[in-house]
């Protein structure tokens, strides 16, 4: 899927949702750092856990926030690390959310939850992310379908992020399959599921897709089939992207159009009392990077 | 994918996990319908709401349970059901599950999360479905290859149940996408998934398909796929799926091999007193349907 076979532009320019514009008004101070909160409890440092499970992570989440606010895009709570600690870490997710839509309601949140089911079914996992959480966008999978996941796209004021080409190692099992496309030739599934997302999905603008770092050919594919749509763009830290690369081939014709996160690299940057000031400096070094590469 | 483009067989016979053989069990006692567990809190009968929120929706599964568990081949709570009620529906899953597992050990429950991401996250998937809820299998998406799917793999003595074809109506979008592949030629991207999971997934004999009884010609073409792997087969109630066709083409070699699911149409066959009645009653009528296809 070279750039000759790229999808023919939508007729009209495509609408911006709440979503987008709230992370264009980040892009726009220069802001590309999303902080993954993974918040593993088996990870929190150690004397930060005095009360309950909920207390801890909560303190653990707030802290860092407190600390990064002003240079984060967006925080993307990733859900396992909440259910693995059953309720208490649900408690502590949604705590987490609302205490940072309230403080600092310009922040989007990305709830990384990666769902998909059939329609009747989203209903329910909207409803979670939305209204429970409170989060301002979802991941989902795209196996099922547009017509599945209606009830994430049809939430206008919402973001849907669509997994594209995972960052794992084992991505390319199915992902990387050439399949059939009789309007503009053979492609492999995360190139027809960029295609498809960007042609079919979009009609409320609030969209965007998930790509690795740690694949930055399939990024500059995938970013010449999507035009601006925003991309999250895992696997600079621990997972040993390589940041120059991934911006370079992932950012759109305004330099911006990405949503690049790093968790374990910025939130258990220091296992010690400075943790969150530790977070502060790994999210404005990685932020430093991004800019010099975006503008390079 | 027709019969004779059908993989080969693994050189040793599949082995049978803890699982599997939970299943055989209750197969071979003539049961075959899992009962969905969708228990969306506004259709909870509204003479049982008088405590909490988790009470209500822990009466309400409980009382199906009891007045099903010898025809039920299998429980299926689908966690958005409990998610979209947050903390407290998540409490009353796990209590759920609790309250079915001591009481009537030998049925297995099967956590329908449809979760999977990386690796290293997946691992808090694997803790709350299996760990904190007590399931003794979950759905899981394929999309990101078998290496990310390692952390529910490896857990030999739990079911991981992958989505092949799925019951929605516009599940083709992706799932019927003509790949290549060069050990056996041209297949739809769910036939892939089928044949992948087969042929290199089920080292411990504990993966199991899900396609929807809504396709009963991909259903075929996936059991000749997959010898006598469990096919988890939802959409035979409110969906509309043809149960004869689903049956015909869904059961393996033995005539059994199927989990033939059915959610509303049985556990809100009835809104007033009887509900229980009503779901065992349902249970009973598609057991002895399923029967009357399957060994005819």
């Amino acid at each position: 899927m070279g750039a000759e076979q790229r999808p023919p532009a939508p007729e009209a320019e495509q609408p911006r949702s709440e979503f987008y514009q709230t992370l264009e008004n980040r892009w726009s101070k220069g802001l590309f750092v999303c902080v993954g909160l993974d918040s593993e409890f088996a990870k929190i440092p150690d004397f930060l856990k005095k009360g309950s499970v909920v207390q801890n992570i909560f303190n653990f989440n707030t802290r860092i926030i407190d600390a990064t606010h002003d240079l984060a895009l967006a925080y993307k709570p990733n859900s396992a690390f909440y259910e693995e600690m059953g309720v208490d870490g649900i408690q502590a997710l949604i705590l987490t959310a609302d205490y940072a839509k309230r403080k600092y309601p310009e922040i989007p949140i990305i709830l990384d939850a990666k769902r998909a089911d059939i329609g009747n079914t989203n209903n329910g996992y909207a409803k979670f992310a939305f209204d429970i959480v409170g989060a301002d966008a979802i991941t989902v999978h795209p196996y099922l379908g547009k017509e599945a996941l209606k009830p994430f796209l049809n939430r206008k004021d919402k973001g849907v992020i669509v997994l594209c080409r995972t960052s794992n190692p084992g991505a390319g099992e199915f992902q990387d399959l050439i399949v059939d496309d009789c309007s503009y030739g053979d492609t492999p599934l995360f190139g027809m599921v960029a295609a498809n997302v960007f042609r079919d999905w979009n009609e409320h603008g609030n969209v965007g897709l998930v790509v690795g770092a740690t694949y930055p050919e399939e990024l500059e594919k995938v970013r010449k089939t999507v035009g601006d749509m925003p991309i999250l763009i895992p696997g600079v830290g621990a997972q040993g992207g390589d940041l120059e690369k991934a911006v370079r081939n992932g950012k759109d014709s305004n330099n911006q159009g990405m949503i690049i996160n790093s968790s374990r690299g910025i939130i258990f940057a220091s296992g010690g009392e400075d943790f969150a000031a530790a977070a502060r400096r790994e999210t404005q070094k990685l932020t430093n990077e991004i800019n010099t590469h975006r503008l390079a």
